[in-house]
């Protein structure tokens, strides 16, 4: 009994992450609602957005410019490098006002189940990256997870060839904790006890 | 560091509801890494949405077409008429398939709090309605609230010059719930059991 146009929208609300069918229903009436205040707004962002949105090709990180405003910056340290899995880790990261480096997002992390190999990841681009670059230590920021650490071994056997020191951030993030769901503090403590990787 | 078109989408996504600052990055990043499969038809459709939406002027519904898709069904019951404080409640109802008769969407709650009076609500147009159509039975389809309870009392109070029936869910609506959160069970059992109001 409910348009199809209308039921269309709320099939993908519910898609979006963190909401259901039942919060898809209101996130669509809650626009519905007001369509001039609320909905057009949402809807030029989605469209600037989708516009624009470009995928670093330096560094994998998403962004209105290729190479992204991070890239761009002459202020960040080009001898340190973070390597990231998703870009919500690199947001993260951001959160935390203490690395000023530069990052490179690998877009994903080995995983036997989901059948993701190093061939899925940017992990060739990081090795040419550290070999072309000013890069004197790679720091990894990669999930305290079993297959987070997996992807932290791999690429420091990847780069044990060149002249680079590894790092991985402190035990500061918990056992088993997501990188995307720490708080600033813990984050900072991460960065600032990092150690050498091995 | 964020682009200021992506802070403005996340700003948006932030502001739906069961939605916050967290799981609104989430959900764009989620769309901007599938700009494609995701981002596009969720712009179609918020678009579909956006152009074709109508308020129904018999009953208040939110539709593609007005009169609504319910007013215009003729096999409705002409004579059953469900009043509801929102059309995230029509909704909930409609997802019981046990009510087939019409809806009139009072578009709030009388609210002392919010400043909410009868005229802020279209009781005008309910009475009008019953007037002039072949109600029979208004059945008062309001949360078990305070304030859902006092609306019900000041429209039984407007419709008490007609010759109309006026009954209210019965009480398989827990006191103090919400009727958008009820289950397809407990609003059955409700609209069965609905009894005479006063």
């Amino acid at each position: 009994m409910i348009a199809p146009d209308i039921q269309e929208l709320v099939k993908y609300l519910s898609k979006l992450p963190g909401l259901g069918p039942r919060s898809g229903r209101r996130a669509a009436l809650h626009l519905m609602k007001k369509p001039k205040e609320v909905m057009r707004p949402l809807m030029v962002a989605l469209e600037r957005v989708l516009e624009n949105i470009k995928s670093c090709t330096i560094c994998g990180n998403l962004d209105t410019t290729s190479p992204c405003t991070l890239c761009q910056d002459p202020k960040r340290d080009e001898t340190l490098l973070c390597v990231v899995a998703e870009v919500a880790d690199l947001w993260a990261l951001e959160r935390a006002p203490i690395f000023r480096g530069r990052y490179h997002v690998l877009g994903g992390i080995l995983s036997a189940l989901e059948g993701q190999g190093p061939e899925d990841l940017r992990i060739g681009s990081l090795v040419k990256r550290v070999q072309n670059s000013q890069t004197q230590e790679v720091i990894l920021g990669l999930s305290a997870t079993v297959e987070g650490q997996t992807t932290a071994h791999y690429i420091v056997s990847q780069l044990k060839p060149y002249n680079v020191k590894v790092t991985r951030l402190s035990h500061g993030v918990p056992v088993g904790g997501e990188l995307d769901y720490m708080d600033e503090g813990t984050l900072e403590t991460a960065l600032l006890g990092r150690r050498h990787h091995g």
